[in-house]
C-alpha cells in the first residue's frame, strides 16, 4: 500500500472537527502533502486549508483524494460517492479510512476500473503477508509501547522522526494504524490483518535496512490490554526493536474500553523486555513519554523528573517539552546511527 | 458456525492419507458422527468407513458433506465441485477446510442459494466478533498451551474431554483450529480472525457457563513462537483459563518453521501465568502433557517422572498413558466441578 501525495483532503459534510480527526492528524504531520480541502455544503469540519474543487486540485498536482473522516452509520452517502467517482474520473487515486470498503460501492469500483486508478482502504488489508520469521534484520528499530491504547504512541514516534531527521539521523516513521498510514503514505493498519500474519506484516512494514538506519515503529494497544494484547505481542515480535519508549497518560485509572487497572511503567518495561528478547536479545528501554496535558507546568516537570530518577531514563512530554532528551539517549547508545550515509 | 452431524466425509481423489489428515482427526474423535466416506476414482486415502454415494448418505441421515482434505494447487477441481453441488442439491450443508472459500465457486454459491443450504469455510471467518472485554465469566476453563506449535494441544484437550466426561464432569472441548471445529461442530479457526478480535472471538467460543462446567479450550501456537505469539496471547486473554496444561515434544530442537530454540517448560509456565493473570488472577498450571513417541517405554516413564518431580505437577503422555493423572489433579483442585448438574 503506497499512497501518493499530494493529497486533496475530502471532508464531505461531517458535522464537526472530531469526525475529521484523521484528516487533522495528516495535516498536523504532513502539511506539505495536503494541497487543499474539499467540503460539501453543511460541513462542520475545517482543516484551514484552501477549499478546492476536484478540477482545481488536479490542476495543482493532487494525486490522491483522501477520505480522512468518520461517517455515521457505516454506509457511504450517495453524495460522497459522487465526489469520489468524480475524483477517479479526473485521474486521482482515492484512499479511505472508512469502515466500509470503497470497492464495495459498485459505482466507485467501476470508476476505478474504467479510469485505471487505485483504491486504498486503509482499515482493511487485502495484502498477503508471510508469517513472521523472527530472523534478526539489519538496521535499528525503535518501537513505542504503552501502558494503554491512545497513550501517545503515534505522536511520540512521529515527534522522534522529526527531531532525529533534524539532527541528521536517517530515520523513518513506520505506520501500523490508519492515520499513520496516511501520514507516511505507506504501512498497514495492523489490527486489521488476519491474526496469523501480525508479526509477518510488521516484518514487511519495517524491512531490512542500513545498519545505521532507524525505523520508528508506531506501537498499538498494550501488552496489558485484555482486548488487544495479541496485536501488541505480534507487533513487538515483528518489529524486533533495539530500543523502545514507554508512553503513558497519568490521569487514566482504567484501560480504555474495559475495567482493568493500568499497569505500572515498570510492569510494561519488564514484560516488553521479557517478550521482546525472543526476536531481539539486545532490546532495551530508552525513554518514557508522558501526556501531561492534565497537569500544570511545574507539576508536569516535577512528575517527569521523578519518573526519570526512578527509572534512570529520560522522561518527557513530547508536546510540551519536545523529544530532545529521548534522542540524546539514542545518540549516546547508538553512536553509529547519528550520521546519515553519504550519497 | 454450527456444523450439523452426521457427516459424509468427502475425500475427493487425494493421493494419500496425509492429504486427509483433517478427515482422519474427525473420525478418530467423532466416529459416531461419521456416517460414511465418499471417494472419487483414484483416491489414495481411506478412513475405513462405508463408501457411500450422496443418495445413500442422505437416506442414512447425513446432514453435512465434510471436505476434510487438502488439495494441491489451491484451486477447487471441477469434479470436486460437481460432488459438492450434488450434495447441496440433495439437501446437505457443506463444510470445508480448504484454503479457498466454497462460495467463491459460482456453481457452489448458486446451488447453496437455490437449495437454501449453508456453506461453512472453516479456515475463514466471516463472523463479526466484539473486541474482548476481559471480564471474568462464570464457569471453569482449561487451556492447553505449548512450548511450540503442533505439540499436542488439540489432542490433550480432546483426551481431557473424553476422560472427564467418562468421570461425570460437565466438560466441553472448545475448538480454535479447523480440525477442532469439525470435531466439535462449532468454534472458530482463531488464526483466521482479524487481529483486533482474537480475544473477543475466544470469549465467544468459551462463553459464560455453570460454575462447575469446564470448557477445555484448544490452544494454538506458543507465547515463544515468533510467528504466532500474538495469536497465543489473545487466546490466553480471551480464554481466561483457571487451569492450563503445558504440551511439549521433547525431541524438537527448534520451533516449527523458524530457527528459534524451544523455551523450557518452566519458561512457558512462568510467562503464561504472568500474562494470563490479566484476565484470571487465579490461573494455575495443573499438568504437563508430553509426546513421548520418540522414546522407549521405560525412557518415557523415567522422563515423565523426572518432569513431575521437578515441577510438582502430573506429567503424562496422553496417547501412551492417558490423561487420568491430569484429571485427578483437576478433581482435587476443583471439587465443585466433579458432579454434573442435575436435570
Amino acid at each position: 500500500m503506497q499512497i501518493t501525495p499530494p493529497y486533496l483532503m475530502f471532508l464531505g459534510d461531517v458535522p464537526d472537527q472530531l469526525a475529521a480527526k484523521t484528516a487533522h492528524g495528516i495535516v498536523d504531520w504532513r502539511p506539505e502533502w495536503c494541497l487543499g480541502q474539499m467540503r460539501l455544503p453543511g460541513c462542520g469540519a475545517d482543516l484551514h486549508l484552501a477549499d478546492m474543487s476536484i478540477a482545481d486540485a488536479v490542476a495543482g498536482g493532487a494525486r490522491t483524494l483522501v477520505v480522512g473522516v468518520a461517517n455515521a452509520g457505516g454506509v457511504l452517502p450517495a453524495h460522497w460517492s459522487q465526489s469520489i467517482v468524480a475524483a477517479l474520473a479526473a485521474g486521482m487515486d482515492v484512499a479511505s479510512g472508512l469502515h466500509m470498503r470503497l470497492g464495495d460501492n459498485p459505482a466507485i469500483a467501476e470508476a476505478a476500473r474504467q479510469h485505471g486508478r487505485s483504491l486504498f482502504d486503509v482499515r482493511h488489508s487485502s495484502q498477503r503477508f508471510d508469517t513472521g520469521k523472527g530472523t534478526k534484520r539489519p538496521g535499528l528499530r525503535l518501537l513505542t509501547v504503552g501502558t494503554d491504547c491512545s497513550a501517545g504512541k503515534k505522536y511520540t514516534a512521529l515527534a522522534l522522526e522529526r527531531e532525529m531527521r533534524a539532527r541528521g539521523f536517517d530515520a523513518d516513521f513506520r505506520a501500523t494504524g490508519q492515520t499513520g498510514v496516511f501520514i507516511s503514505g505507506r504501512g498497514v493498519a495492523i489490527d486489521a490483518v488476519v491474526a496469523d500474519f501480525i508479526s509477518g506484516a510488521v516484518e514487511w512494514i519495517a524491512p531490512a535496512a542500513d545498519p545505521g538506519h532507524w525505523d520508528l515503529v508506531e506501537g498499538q494497544g498494550s501488552l496489558f490490554h485484555p482486548s488487544f494484547a495479541g496485536v501488541t505481542m505480534g507487533l513487538l515480535h515483528g518489529a524486533q526493536p533495539d530500543a523502545f519508549v514507554v508512553c503513558h497518560e497519568p490521569t487514566r485509572t482504567t484501560m480504555r474500553g474495559v475495567r482493568h487497572p493500568l499497569p505500572s511503567i515498570t510492569d510494561v518495561i519488564d514484560l516488553t523486555i521479557r517478550c521482546g528478547r525472543l526476536t531481539n536479545p539486545a532490546i532495551t528501554c530508552t525513554g518514557i513519554s508522558i501526556n501531561t496535558q492534565a497537569l500544570g507546568e511545574a507539576e508536569a516537570r516535577a512528575y517527569l523528573d521523578r519518573l526519570a530518577g526512578e527509572h534512570g531514563l529520560p522522561a518527557t512530554d513530547p508536546v510540551r517539552f519536545g523529544v530532545g532528551s529521548l534522542v540524546d539517549r539514542l545518540a549516546a547508545l547508538y553512536p553509529q546511527s547519528t550520521r546519515k550515509p553519504k550519497g
